[in-house]
């Protein structure tokens, strides 16, 4: 490994180059040098992500990292977000800490995206005005930057009020040089002084749990930071459909949710310009996307709509408003884009998913997969597109469950068990004493048992095999995962049989919904899933198919597609022609209502019973 | 006279009726009739304007009235803004009290208007959403309104969020019946219930010293109310150069004045509002014209560059912004539109009078004259058309005169007297003692001297025929309009020759501007001049043309437009063709910046001495 030179952090194995700052972390570090961290904390020592291995002399180990590294702090590993190395040095990244949702920068898809921004921003010089025929200020602005743009601009931009109100300032300041900021060819949204840095752009997947932004340059396309925060509206309820009733009642509480996401995104937007060292007013446009629940109540408009037949929102379409009139404090003049939805459940964070995966242009049949409380899909295959939104509950995300938990630390996360061993091995996050089930933990533990035969294929424990590991519970057989003395609160760590029914329930409605999106386009065989959002992320493909989560698929062809919809959001933010195909796609895209569906209830039925499959060939 | 019918009031001799109310005196009764009273201090019983003499019972005179009227009253003689009929009856308006303003009700000129509204309203039927494909509300609404509107409307209006957010009350309250109001085929800027009323529009002329403000139904086009108010901003300085002045040295000065000239429109259109019966959240148009001062104060643009040379205004082409952001308080969306300027000093509201005359299709060569502070012209012939603006002084408003004073009560405002008289005879503003002269008493009094030979054509008093009515004074002679023992104020009221001097100068600039217009458009003699303006109207035609403030012209060919640049102001309110047929004239419109012209001083120089004309002849 190459010394680098003093006073420089260097990342491997990749190899970049960051210059140390007392006053920054390694995960700061990290984003200059753009490298992608994991850090779905937001960088704050909660989730234990972003583990590197510094070579050199480090800042002491914190608290959060004793408790959350455990064992692991004597092999040299610390958290990056926790650890600053001022006088530099190598850092190794082990490949579970490398950020995978950072697809734009890491992926080739950033290379295959044209830039085609909104906003654009032009040096202009604008001269004072001639003795002989005076001209005013606005109008020598205008035809000094229909100059610079070489485009007529006629009719002439719009420039606001606030703006208007600026520009003596701004042409008295550098004898008339400033930078313009112009959107779409007819409003100037910001001036600034003459070689002001560029226009930046905050892409947002706003999830029922998870809040992320990306912020970007504008002119360069480039990804200068991330953060992300827990949903602030997650006390008012975990899923859409509690969110919905909690404003149901009064319009205050619409209110005080609208205010909650909003006030979040503002926050994520600080923290993100904090990160790159840019002033959130810079920020001149603002892309959007969510389930169809997150964007009514984050845009304070009536969500009952959603939440009962024939489920229509009140609105579908884009949604483009200045962005302080949601109340996001970014630049004075910023816009907000909200992608389109494409029905009361499926949102425009799948819109954006679909867009990120470029649904529109697949051949062969794919079905793409966001696993959440709704398990919302796209079936893509020769350019055509449908998608449907099955009520899964929240099963998969850990809800409904006996011991179910959301992905934090103390979640089983995976498990492990050689055909009759007497006892489960478990990965728990945060390398804690296990404390209850997250979703892939779940999936992965029924997967263990189904492979080793304790559990069967209509989802009861077979007793003769399980002796010893299957007891009898206050609602039937249950599998002890973890005995009392290895767990974080002192109780059995336990699967009931009502468990893996909710599990049961969840994984049939995601496979009837798949099927009868097959049966609505004529497709037989799917080529190909695509499992987008966190969950899909951490999701085990060979254990998810294992349970029967979806229709039969070579399990090489199942794969992780990160924060999609995070993605399609920062590609529409980069690209006009992005955000209209999203349009486009949002349009075009068929919908099948399942609950009116006559395939759907002899589907779902059928999908029960988990597939008698054997380890290593295809389910 | 025929007596009208119990409980009804009719206004002579026009024959129009409107029901008695005991809660609204004659001044409102005669708006509902259609009937234009001159009130321009806007119906508070200060101005004296509003005479009428009621045929039966009335409510007893007010102080007001008695201190106004004096010994009218024993004539019968009443001020409509402080009496009411109860019972009705029939009421005399003399020639005198008939507004000539409203133009727009009585001139020909409101039949030639074609309507061609910025905003209509339409009525819509929005369906529930259908169960097998449920639309969203707002496409649902979008598409209702197409159909309404027979447009594709592609790309949809803009729906503001606001609006949006009230989307699912107005759909549910009446089966999905509901008005919208579009504006100019792309956003909505209003929804109400079914059968709402019209969408009103509210055209302001924000005139230096006095503010009108004219409200229409933007459905009929018709003139609901007008009310007037003093210029707030008057107590910050008499004109333009002194209210820039108060704006420049501290940004907290720009943003007092323009508060003050915001809420004067916000209480101008409560007041017409209260006259119409209407709410003004119902007002969702507004067009405001005025000088470049007024606009761009009333805006919060720094007006410096409009006081020194090259005198370029921040902004010349129209300002549309959302009324709201100018500190409006009209319809949430309503829209506000500024007419364009023309120049420095050429401001929106001479664009205004010259859309009002119609300055682009004059044939005869014509000049349109606003006296004011500034005098600001325009000479139109065969659709051509060219503006200048003379430092004119306030000279001609009663302005650096030793006892001059603006149009109010006390104000002498017309002068005769017969050659050989031992005095002058006075008519007085409110029939009052005189205590000052107004614009019109000063000229009408020049012209007595001149015409009686008190004053010869180079303003000096001809000591031998004045003796006795000419005394020395401490700056020169001076002529005694009144003993101090008939005045208001028990002083002499005189005209000193500083006075003429003020006067040669003021109609020196006005006649050199005028000349120099002529010279460049090539044009040897006028067909006809147009006196604009409230100070425009009051001048007697004849006696403006003694003094030789403008090229000779038979008498017959000068005429009073009223007030143009509030005519101006509505037609742009009623009509896009109109409003941007302004923005062809001000930006086809010449300009001449006199300061630099080689012609203007000679013939400024050339114009200090009056005309030796004589009574009668052309002048």
């Amino acid at each position: 490994m190459p010394r680098p030179s003093s006073g420089q952090v260097i990342f491997q194995p990749m190899g970049r180059r960051a210059d140390a700052q007392p006053k920054q972390n390694l995960l700061q570090l990290a984003l200059h040098a753009g490298v992608g961290l994991e850090a779905p904390c937001g960088g704050k020592g909660l989730c234990g992500k972003c583990r590197v291995r510094p070579d050199g002399p480090a800042s002491p180990p914190t608290p959060a990292e004793t408790a959350l590294l455990g064992q692991d702090t004597q092999a040299g590993m610390r958290l990056a977000c926790q650890t600053s190395m001022p006088q530099g040095g190598p850092v190794w990244v082990p490949p579970e800490s490398r950020q995978h949702r950072q697809v734009i920068l890491t992926s080739g898809q950033s290379g295959e995206l044209e830039l085609d921004q909104t906003v654009r921003s032009y040096q202009v010089h604008v001269p004072p005005p001639r003795l002989e025929e005076p001209e005013a200020g606005r109008e020598r602005l205008f035809a000094a930057l229909a100059q610079s743009a070489g485009e007529r601009l006629n009719p002439p931009p719009r420039l606001p009020l606030g703006l208007l109100r600026q520009l003596p300032l701004h042409l008295a300041r550098d004898n008339g040089r400033l930078s313009v900021a112009l959107r779409n060819g007819h409003e100037i949204v910001a001036l600034g002084p003459a070689q002001d840095g560029p226009p930046l752009g905050l892409a947002v997947d706003l999830g029922t749990t998870t809040v992320v932004a990306y912020l970007c340059d504008l002119d360069s396309g480039q990804l200068l930071a991330v953060s992300s925060e827990m949903n602030p509206q997650v006390p008012y309820g975990d899923d859409v459909i509690s969110r919905i009733s909690c404003c149901a009642a009064d319009p205050a509480d619409l209110a005080k949710l609208s205010r909650a996401a909003v006030e979040c995104i503002n926050t994520l937007a600080q923290e993100a310009c904090a990160q790159a060292g840019v002033d959130p007013s810079r920020i001149l446009e603002c892309v959007i996307v969510g389930n169809s629940a997150m964007h009514h109540i984050f845009l304070a408009l009536d969500p009952a709509s959603l939440a009962a037949a024939p489920y229509a929102p009140l609105v579908r379409g884009p949604v483009e408003v200045k962005a302080r009139q949601a109340g996001l404090a970014l630049g004075p003049e910023a816009w907000l884009y909200w992608l389109p939805l494409k029905a009361g459940f499926v949102g425009a964070d799948i819109v954006a998913a679909a867009l990120a995966v470029g649904a529109d242009q697949i051949e062969e049949p794919t079905l793409l997969l966001d696993l959440g409380t709704n398990g919302e899909m796209v079936l893509a295959a020769h350019g055509r597109m449908m998608a449907c939104s099955t009520a899964a509950g929240p099963a998969l995300e850990g809800g409904h469950i006996g011991q179910g938990m959301r992905g934090a630390p103390g979640a089983v996360e995976r498990v492990s068990m050689e055909p009759g061993a007497a006892r489960a091995s478990l990965r728990v996050i945060g390398n804690q004493r296990p404390v209850g089930f997250c979703g892939s933990g779940l999936v992965s533990l029924i997967s263990c048992l189904l492979e080793t035969g304790l559990l069967n294929s209509n989802g009861g424990f077979d007793q003769h095999r399980a002796k010893g590991l299957v007891r009898p519970g206050a609602q039937g057989p249950e599998f002890v995962a973890a005995p009392a003395a290895d767990t974080g609160h002192g109780r059995d760590l336990a699967l009931t049989s009502q468990d893996v029914a909710e599990v049961q329930l969840a994984k049939a409605a995601i496979r009837a919904g798949a099927e009868v999106l097959m049966a609505e386009m004529g497709i037989e065989r799917l080529s190909r899933v695509l499992l987008a959002g966190a969950f899909g992320n951490y999701l085990d493909p060979w254990e998810a198919s294992r349970l029967g989560l979806f229709p039969p698929v070579p399990v090489e062809c199942i794969q992780g597609v990160g924060n999609a919809a995070g993605v399609g959001a920062v590609m529409s933010l980069l690209s006009r022609r992005q955000r209209l195909r999203a349009g486009d796609m949002a349009r075009s895209m068929g919908y099948v209502e399942l609950s009116g569906h006559p395939l759907f209830q002899d589907l779902f039925v059928d999908s029960m019973a988990f597939p008698p499959g054997q380890p290593g060939e295809e389910l």
